[in-house]
C-alpha cells in the first residue's frame, strides 16, 4: 500500500504544518467513530450530544454549541436527531426558565454506553502504531490545545 | 473567564475522548488559520490547496482531495476559486495525459509565502500555553496519527 507521506514528499509543508496534522486526523477519527457508530443510528456529532445529554451538569444547547464548537442552528438539528429517537428530552433549565437543558432519556443513556465502547476501540484502533503512553501524551496535549488557558494581557 | 473544562465537570467522557478532542483542536486551529488567512482571500482549505499546488510533485486533483481528506467536488470547487484569482493553474499530467496536475502560479507561489507565515503564526499563538517541546511531540503525535501505517493482516 502506497504510503500517502512518501508519496507526497513536496507537501514538506503541510507535513510540517499542525494545523493540517489535526485536520487530518481529525477527519480520519470521524470517518471511523461514523462507521463504528453508524449501527447505532449516531454518527460522531450526535454521539457527542448524547454524550453531553448524559452528564448530570444538566447542559443547555448555548452550552452544548460552545463545548462541540458547532452553530447553534446545527446543535438544534441535532438534539431534534437524537428526541424523534427517544435519546434525550428537552427539560426546562432549572438556571433559566426560559432556556431549555438536554437530558439523555433511560434509552439514551444505555445506548450511550454502548456507543462509548465501539467509537472508543474504533479510535484505539486507528491509532494501533501509538504506544498506550503516546496516546496518553497526545491526548494530553491535545487537551491543553483543545481548551487553552486564555492568554493574560 | 471561564474555563469550559471546569464549567462542565460532567463531561468527563468527551474530556477523555481523542476523537472529540481532535475535533475540538481542529475546529479551533481551523477558525484562527481562517482569521488569519482573511486578509488574502484564503480560508485553511483553499490556502491547503495552494500549498500541494507550490510543491514540485505535480499533485492532481485526486490526490488532493485524498491528502486533505475531502470530496473530490470540494477540490474542484477549491481550485476554481483558486485559479479565477491566479493562483493556481491546470496543467496536463505528465503521468496521464487525460488528467491535470494543479500548479500554483508566479503569484500563488509569492502569496504562498506570506500566507504560511501569518498561518503558522496563528497557530503557535493558539498554541501558545505548550512549550515547543511540547508542540514538536503534538506534531510528531498527529503527524503518525494523520498518517497512519497501514496494519498488516
Amino acid at each position: 500500500m502506497k504510503n500517502p507521506v512518501e508519496h507526497l514528499q513536496g507537501s514538506k509543508a503541510l507535513i510540517d504544518d499542525t494545523s493540517f496534522l489535526l485536520a487530518r486526523a481529525s477527519a480520519l477519527s470521524n470517518a471511523a467513530g461514523n462507521a463504528a457508530l453508524a449501527e447505532f443510528g449516531l454518527k460522531v456529532r450526535s454521539y457527542s450530544v448524547l454524550e453531553l445529554a448524559g452528564d448530570e451538569g444538566r447542559t443547555s444547547q448555548r452550552e452544548i454549541a460552545d463545548f462541540l464548537r458547532l452553530d447553534p442552528s446545527q446543535v438544534v438539528a441535532l438534539v431534534d436527531e437524537l428526541q424523534r429517537a427517544d435519546l434525550v428530552g428537552r427539560e426546562p433549565d432549572p438556571r433559566d426558565r426560559r432556556a431549555n437543558v438536554i437530558v439523555a432519556t433511560p434509552r439514551g443513556l444505555e445506548l450511550l454506553e454502548e456507543a462509548r465502547t465501539k467509537v472508543r476501540t474504533a479510535v484505539q484502533t486507528l491509532h494501533a502504531d501509538l504506544t498506550e503512553s503516546e496516546r496518553h501524551t497526545l491526548a494530553e496535549l491535545l487537551r491543553r490545545t483543545a481548551f487553552p488557558v486564555p492568554q493574560s494581557h
